[in-house]
């Protein structure tokens, strides 16, 4: 049996309720002070559960393997990464809060310089040097009026950061299976698109008259006078987590690649009245009642991590702690605090490292750690996992899965 | 994506250097002080050491599995033991430093001592009575000198320990799938020879034929007047470590069998002008700037578990440790130090237990132990993980894997 068909068939819709916070990025490295990010937080909230919860380490892909938040996020609710693989269009789309469905395809663009060398269209900068943002939406605007379709086929431009868009193409019959453009090293032309399955033809046609246009549109553009095209790929076909789980779940997310994921996966997108976590928790404790499974996702850790900023990093966790106690009052059954992958400061990247992992409810071995650290979620009772096995774990805490087998 | 595939996209070539050192058959088991040879060993190196580094246990094949150095060293190398099987004669051949290459048929051969009983050759001492290896290296050598080719292939005898000795085919058209003709008990004919494989039909006749030229040859012998063949295999074909990880890998080992896994793999063998531990540091020191990835073998540890002799052993690992500082002035970026299986002196044998392992780098989440041993091994932040993650994780820590996904 396969994992999908296994869940199915073991999943009890019950009206227990789960919640999987993220914090994005959590996990960390000891900075000067010998201490991770996490240790170093002042979080008497988060100890004082950690001593009624099981604790362990998750693994977000396998050893070694440093994630992007798509393929970890997938995990975490509960998707095998490598069966269901998101291409980089995809998220490209889904983080510029374009809608997607199912045979749309999805593509990551760059603005680029080019120049005509003996008749040979030259890359000269792949990036069109860095143009502001502001003339990037400009330039995505006046594409999108002039080329509002392409042989039957509906065109959306979406203007991301500096030289970065996103393109959707909507139509009958296309396919995502289409190479790069980009030459990856300027003094060369771009790339022919070619496909690698055979219903990617009609595609190739349909983006080949899509450049000559948009080559027409930005001819005269000192720097921005064509565009290279990325990842080209489709929607996988995930069922939701309520096909798979009997989950009716609920994404509380104020960034919109994550809220791209959480729809991915059937979830509903909860509204916000504004970017703060206690806006995230007011609406968590407005929704409580509808839904059976809740993830809500704290984007700050990640980013000052990103940034290399250590203590801000720790002041975000601190934030949160703050909060617990208005989680606990809603009574969840199960409650999760976990990180999607580790962004260490000192690494100032994502990382392979695996995730701290508090897992709270009734049903716990606990382990009598009085401290959420990563050091202690090594020692925890829960070991170290995979994180695709989380939404198992925490649908057993809350007593949502039959027995398997008699 | 298939293993091969997946890191052959994520691995990156870089400067940094990684040092694996394997103290061959390092794990134990307790003896009558209730300590371990490793527990039982003055390291304060090691220990020191463990304090700044990340600690585990690997498992080289899985739970209960107790390999031979074939396969434990293909794990640690990276590659799936289940995926890459080393067959005995290949193992043989290479353990007595006999080149392979692809294509070649390498087999494991006994004298033996046969009876003509009413027309039937019997077998009647499978190891005949295990001739001084004095004469195994007269008898090969009288047999290469009469038997050079068979049909054209290239026929090749390498005398082993007593009667034991190793047989290389080399030619086109030649497979490995050919049944042993040692019939495993004595007072039965020697089993007729059989191809598993349509393509293996030409090797039976060759070495039909062989095997009658070979009882010509040995007929007047009192003792060893026969051969027995078993573990007829090819070389697999095993992507060089470069392909797979992208790294520059060379092996300091002074065993032929560890070298030919490491050739095998595709590691550049480095001169040595001595056999003992302070030879392998002088090549490991005079080769640093020109590799990537070192592979450092220590038998000693092994053999005398073999031996049963503990005291030895813990000698053994308190030479290494002695020794660990001229390793740690080469400033590796990533070290590892562990064992390719146990060998604990109580079993006088291999053993399933798994690995202790150490993984020093800038980038690991330390524990805090103050020593390097088993259970300190058992508590550590690495957890308990498949051996042929290592190299995943030693690339991780020494950055040299991209990001998966976005």
């Amino acid at each position: 049996m396969d994992r999908e068909a296994f869940f199915k068939e073991l999943a009890e819709e019950t009206e227990s309720k789960i919640l999987l916070v993220v914090l994005d990025g959590l996990g960390g490295l000891p900075g000067e002070g010998g201490k991770t990010e996490l240790e170093a937080a002042w979080t008497p909230n988060m100890n004082q559960l950690a001593s009624r919860s099981a604790l362990g380490l998750t693994h977000p892909i396998s050893y070694g393997i440093t994630p992007g938040s798509g393929p970890s996020h997938l995990a975490l609710f509960g998707y095998d990464p490598f069966q269901y693989e998101i291409g980089r269009g995809v998220l490209e789309n889904l983080g510029l809060e374009v809608e997607l469905k199912k045979g749309d395809v999805a593509v990551r663009g760059n603005f680029c310089t080019v120049e005509d060398q003996n008749g040979h269209l030259v890359v000269v900068d792949r990036r069109a040097g860095r143009i502001p943002t502001e003339k990037n939406r400009e330039l995505c605007s006046r594409l999108q009026e002039v080329i509002k379709e392409v042989q039957g086929v509906e065109v959306l431009f979406t203007p991301g950061m500096e030289h970065r868009f996103a393109l959707r193409l909507r139509g009958d019959g296309l396919a995502g299976c289409l190479e790069d453009t980009d030459p990856q090293h300027e003094g060369f032309e771009p790339l022919p698109l070619r496909a690698t399955c055979s219903q990617g033809e009609k595609t190739v046609a349909v983006v080949e008259e899509l450049l000559r246009r948009v080559r027409d549109v930005l001819k005269g553009e000192e720097r921005a006078n064509y565009v290279l095209l990325r990842g080209f790929s489709e929607v996988p076909h995930i069922p939701s987590m309520y096909e798979l789980f009997k989950l009716k779940a609920a994404a509380i997310a104020t960034y919109p690649m994550y809220r791209g994921l959480a729809r991915l996966v059937g979830m509903d997108l909860l509204p916000l009245e504004g970017m703060k976590l206690e806006h995230e928790l007011e609406t968590l404790k407005r929704h409580w009642k509808d839904y059976t499974f809740f993830y809500l996702h704290v984007k700050k850790t990640d980013s000052y991590g990103e940034d290399g900023n250590f203590w801000a990093k720790v002041k975000v966790i601190e934030e949160f702690d703050r909060l617990l106690p208005k989680i606990m009052a809603l009574k969840p059954e199960v409650l999760v605090i976990t990180g999607d992958h580790s962004t260490p400061s000192k690494l100032k990247a994502h990382s392979w490292h695996p995730n701290p992992f508090l897992l709270y409810s009734p049903y716990v071995r606990w382990g009598g750690e009085q401290l959420f650290s990563e050091k202690a979620c090594a020692w925890g009772t829960l070991g170290q996992f995979p994180a695709v096995e989380a939404v198992p774990l925490m649908m057993a805490h809350a007593l949502k899965l039959k027995k398997f087998g008699a």
